[in-house]
């Protein structure tokens, strides 16, 4: 699949990642790279985007590079996942970046990384971690 | 803080929660009691409810639990929240009851069970343990 | 299995729990109760038990809870394991009460909390939650 | 401090690393590699390294990242820690590499992977999140 393809799926499987914007912006075997614009409606006391918002683009990106990796993962169920926030992100774009760290027979493992701001001024604003239930295969 | 103190200002700070329909039903010091009532919206392929609606549900549960705790706990944020999916929640309410386990000067630890259905028919569907980082105090 | 089957079962196959002195005290389906002794080698800096002793111990004490529910676990396998470290232990024995919070059929989810001290002085310090693989059932 | 300086203060302070033979090969400011050689202690049925091994191993390498990155770190302590285990690792050498992701005021954020085997043959056994609390600075 293709990063169009991940993203229909996505659009029309998970109304919560549409309403948040979510974009697939890059998908390729092992990786995916999506982004969620900046929306007064994410933001937390502080000025600061919301965990849930956090949350819901890191589990939408892994699910993103589980179907850019395997044919007929639609299926695929978040197991597990844990995030650590590490700083409070700006007032701007949140990108995650995914990577499949391992694809098993029952469960694929994934670290995603989500960064605020741009170029040289990108930081890490929090780790996720987790696991994807994998259909089972005949 | 009541149960209606805490929920004004959930609503009031995290637009997403309000979004959901998310309910404090009741608190105590260390504990609190929430529920997110049944949407189409927060459905995804298989016709249960989204992770990320559940982990938005367990990370404002736990803020509620906070909130209950301890005077002026607003400004608490999430610094870690690990959700195990145990099984698909039903095409029903889904209630969140936290627990702060350990009240740290510096973090407070709470464990939440995310539970579908009611009465007997009661399921454990999602395990959650997080801790919040508590402002520092004078 | 009873707590003397699970007992020889995991001190033959785990040399570094025999090691620390685990003993099981009490198992019934869905739950183990384990114990390891006061030692002056898993102390650290601070006077307190090292994270690695309570680690092994929330692990074998999950291993344990699931070979007294489930038939042939014996190649049951850590899947995941996450703690949260939430006081420092006493210079005194620590116990673990490990619960099986969901049998599934590839996965068994457990809950453990690390107890230090005795009767009403005891104190919760560490939770522990964490996943086994299970052996595939023909 | 150098990596024989963090080898001599980890020995002395957790006997248990120096049990499983942990030594640490490098370190510089934010990094940490570690190594603990094979050992029939460590075996568990199957014939893979223990559990416990593979979190002493990455918790040490925590801290020796730690240690490394910030003076006066010998009090910091082990706030959370959360293990997935990916394959089972050879009967061989295992190694950790441990990189400090977030130096906080109160809080180390850090990542470990755990490696078996040597060069090209080189595998991802277990992934690694772990929190250090870190003593007040006066």
């Amino acid at each position: 699949m293709n990063a169009e393809e991940v993203q229909a799926l996505i659009s029309a499987g998970l109304p919560m990642a549409d309403d948040i914007g979510f974009t697939v912006e890059k998908v390729r075997p092992g990786f995916a790279r999506a982004r969620v614009p900046f929306s007064e409606k994410s933001l937390r006391p502080g000025g600061t985007l919301s965990g849930p918002t956090q949350m819901a683009l890191a589990d939408a990106a892994m699910y993103a590079a589980i179907l850019a990796t395997l044919e007929k993962a639609e299926m695929a169920v978040t197991s597990n996942l844990s995030i650590n926030f590490l700083q409070k992100p700006a007032a701007a774009d949140l990108v995650a970046e995914a990577v499949v760290l391992r694809m098993g027979r029952r469960l694929a493992f994934c670290e995603v990384r989500l960064l605020s701001g741009e170029g040289e001024e990108e930081q890490l604003v929090a780790h996720v971690t987790g696991s994807y239930a994998l259909p089972s295969r005949g």
